[in-house]
């Protein structure tokens, strides 16, 4: 369970800077997952015909800059560990030299994710995934693990009721979707300027279609060397959905 | 200009059904567009250094099915004719065969491009282009062209306001959003059971930034095979930024 898949930056990941979006960076790190996932045989159709699935629980991207329009991005892979209710999925992020081959190392991510009984949406215990561990790869994770992020002290924002292009295959919302809906709160470009960024993500609870959700950025904090964004998505109970920690260095 | 390019339907491109929306197919007959444009050395960061882009202004496309995760789609396209305002840029879509080689033909689209200058946001004229007449390619489009949508009397619904993940690489709204929002305003899966669908869709004015913006749908309309939805986008002036006529046929 370790592989390098290669992606391009196309006209539909761009923003008005002609880069990615941060959003576009998670999207082909998800992507190169499941793309794995499935070279394995472990992939989420896999997992759907024991009608199961992969959902995400935590990640942390850090990103040095943001990929431009028609470059290519090789992202590696590779899954560094089994415990009961998580596995942890790891990648690096490199430019393509010259040559074609590798380029510079400019981001990296760890992520957590639980399996599903997509009937009952529990978690299922990954004990019985100890036969799998010689596909295990014995390399530490790139960046440091996800982080909890706690309550966050967030103004209650704009509402959303959650639509049909926001539900994804395990039929509940992207989770892309959350930060986008995170990073709208934030002046345009208030990302594009800085030398590197940091996120780390929780996905609390499941949102599903046509729930009504209130989006909470907390005030920007200033660091030693920028700034760090937090944001609480909270359902109509008011329970916390997904929440973030965009932390940004400034150049 | 003409050349085949290769995409895969990704995790962030299905649905709960495992089927590709009807945006993605849109992004991916654009990202075409914009990579045989590039590839000939006429895509819009060619242009940008004279301070021009392209814009989409009419579009037509025509499915058959929409297809599954970790498909290959092949999207074949062509310059078929430059008037003074507008060029026309065609594309099939296709599978891929069991050997790696063209697959059955499922998909068609006709789209029409005008150029603008970046500061004015007006068109420019296109004849000085005759130079390039030796790209076309003549081969009729593969479908009928796109169709003007004419007033909808629709209902004033849900209103949006314009936020950064909205805004393309030139600067605008990105052409695939305001189908996204004019689908949103459907039944979840309404377009799933349908055995072919074709979408006209008309740009008429830019909207960007903080724009206030107003969906209109309306109602239904039945035809003899199926249904008919049409859709009116209209800024805070109660212009029509974006009009479109999605047509199914039922299975």
């Amino acid at each position: 369970m370790a592989g390098t898949y290669r992606y391009r930056i196309g006209s539909r990941d761009i923003d008005a800077s002609q880069h990615a979006r941060l959003c576009t960076m998670g999207d082909l790190i998800l992507g190169a997952a499941g793309d794995d996932a499935d070279m394995s045989g472990f992939g989420v159709s896999d997992l759907n015909t024991g009608n199961a699935s992969w959902v995400l629980s935590r990640m942390a991207v850090e990103l040095r800059r943001l990929p431009s329009r028609g470059e290519p991005v090789d992202i590696h892979t590779w899954v560094s560990g089994y415990g009961r209710l998580f596995t942890t999925r790891n990648m690096t992020l490199a430019g393509v030299g010259a040559g074609g081959g590798a380029g510079e190392q400019f981001g990296a991510a760890v992520t957590l994710w639980a399996m599903i009984d997509l009937d009952t949406r529990r978690p299922l215990d990954l004990s019985s995934l100890s036969n799998r561990a010689g596909s295990l790869v014995d390399r530490e994770p790139p960046v440091g693990r996800p982080l909890k992020v706690g309550p966050v002290d967030g103004v209650a924002g704009s509402s959303y009721t959650v639509v049909y292009s926001d539900i994804d295959f395990n039929g509940h919302v992207n989770s892309m979707k959350y930060l986008e809906w995170m990073v709208d709160t934030l002046p345009a470009g208030a990302l594009a300027g800085l030398s590197s960024v940091r996120l780390d993500i929780n996905y609390l609870h499941e949102a599903t279609l046509g729930e009504a959700l209130t989006i909470c950025p907390a005030a920007a904090a200033a660091t030693d060397t920028g700034v760090t964004h937090r944001f609480d998505i909270r359902n109509a109970s008011g329970v916390s959905v997904c929440r973030a920690a965009i932390a940004g260095s400034a150049r």
